[in-house]
C-alpha cells in the first residue's frame, strides 16, 4: 500500500482536511502498545488554538489508551483504505496489534508518542486538553499540536460515512472564493 | 428553486446525512423575527436520544436567537444552494431578512417555532438541551425531536466546506456492508 510523503502543514488550518467531515482513523500508544480506531464523529472547534472535537465510546479500547496517555494521532485516510476503516472498526485492540494485521505502517511522531500512520495522507499529533465532557457525552477536546499533510495530490478521494455499511467517497472541489467576504473565508 | 417535499424520518437516523459533514443552514426564529445562519462545524454527539454538537460564535445574529429561544432547525443544502449559502454567510441576520433576500420558503415546523428551509432536502427541528460549554467553547448541544427527510433524490450532492471558499461536493456512495460486522453498522 502506498505511503504519503508528507510535510509540515499548519495547525490552524487543519479545517482544510477535517471539516468536510471525512472518516478519520485515530493511533494511540500506551505502555509500549498501540492501538488504532476508526471514527466519524468529529468536528473542529477552534482554528488557534487548534482545537477538535471527538467522540470516543468508554467501550473502545482505544478510549482509556487516550484517556491515560492523554495524547493521540487523528490520521485521514484515501478510499485506498477502505477495507482497513471497515476491519479496523470490526477487532479490538485489546486482542489485535492492528498496525500489523492492516499491514500499516507505524511513523515517529514529533510531539507525541502516539504513531502516524504512513498511508494516510494528512496526519494531526493531539493532546488531550479538556475531558470534562467525557462522562456525560464521551467528547474530549483534543489541541493540535502538530499537523503533517501530502503535497500530492492535493485532494485525494476522502471516505464519508452514513451508516448502514455505506460511504460516501467525495467528489470535486469548486472554489466559490470570489463570492465570499473576505474577512468570512 | 426547487421545494423538496419532505417526510418524518426517524431521528435515531439522522446521522445519516450528518457524518458526512455536510454544511447546513441553521433556521431561526425570536420575537416574531427569523433567521438563517451557514454552518460547517457540527457533530453527531449521539443516536438515542439524538444530539448534535454545533459551534455557534456568540458574534453571529443566530447565537443569541438560538440561545434564548433555545431552539433552531438544522437543514441540509443541496448543490443547488450553493451562492445562497456563501451569500447568507455574507450578511447578518441583524439588517437582513435572509428568507426574503435569498427567496427561500419558511415552512412551519411542528415541535419548534424556527421554520423549515422548504428548498433544502432534509430538515432537522431542534432543542437547546445544554448550554454549560458556549461560554468556552460556543458549543451548543441539540437534541433533534423531529426529523424531516426527501425521499427522492435519495442522495442528492451536498456541500462541504474546505475553508478558502472552496468546496468539495459529495461523491457517489458505495456500500461495504458486507464487510461490516453487523454489531458495527
Amino acid at each position: 500500500m502506498k505511503s504519503f510523503k508528507k510535510r509540515d502543514f499548519p495547525v490552524s488550518n487543519i479545517r482544510r482536511f477535517l471539516e468536510p467531515g471525512p472518516i478519520v482513523l485515530v493511533s494511540s500508544a500506551w505502555k509500549g502498545r498501540t492501538n488504532i480506531m476508526t471514527m466519524g464523529w468529529h468536528m473542529v472547534m477552534e482554528f488557534q488554538p487548534s482545537l477538535i472535537g471527538c467522540y470516543i465510546w468508554s467501550n473502545n479500547h482505544s478510549f482509556e489508551m487516550i484517556r491515560d496517555s492523554r495524547e493521540c494521532v487523528i490520521n485521514i485516510p484515501t478510499q485506498a483504505l477502505i477495507r482497513q476503516i471497515v476491519g479496523i472498526g470490526n477487532c479490538s485492540g485489546a486482542d489485535t496489534d492492528k498496525f500489523e494485521k492492516f499491514r500499516l505502517t507505524a511513523e515517529t511522531a514529533s510531539r507525541v508518542e502516539a504513531p502516524l500512520i504512513a498511508q494516510c495522507y494528512a496526519s494531526f499529533e493531539c493532546k488531550v486538553i479538556d475531558v470534562s465532557m467525557v462522562p456525560k457525552y464521551s467528547l474530549f477536546v483534543f489541541e493540535v499540536v502538530k499537523a503533517h499533510a501530502a503535497a500530492t495530490p492535493k485532494n485525494p478521494a476522502t471516505v464519508h460515512y452514513r451508516g448502514d455499511g455505506v460511504f460516501m467517497l467525495s467528489g470535486r472541489n469548486v472554489s466559490y472564493r470570489r463570492y465570499f467576504k473576505s474577512e468570512n473565508l
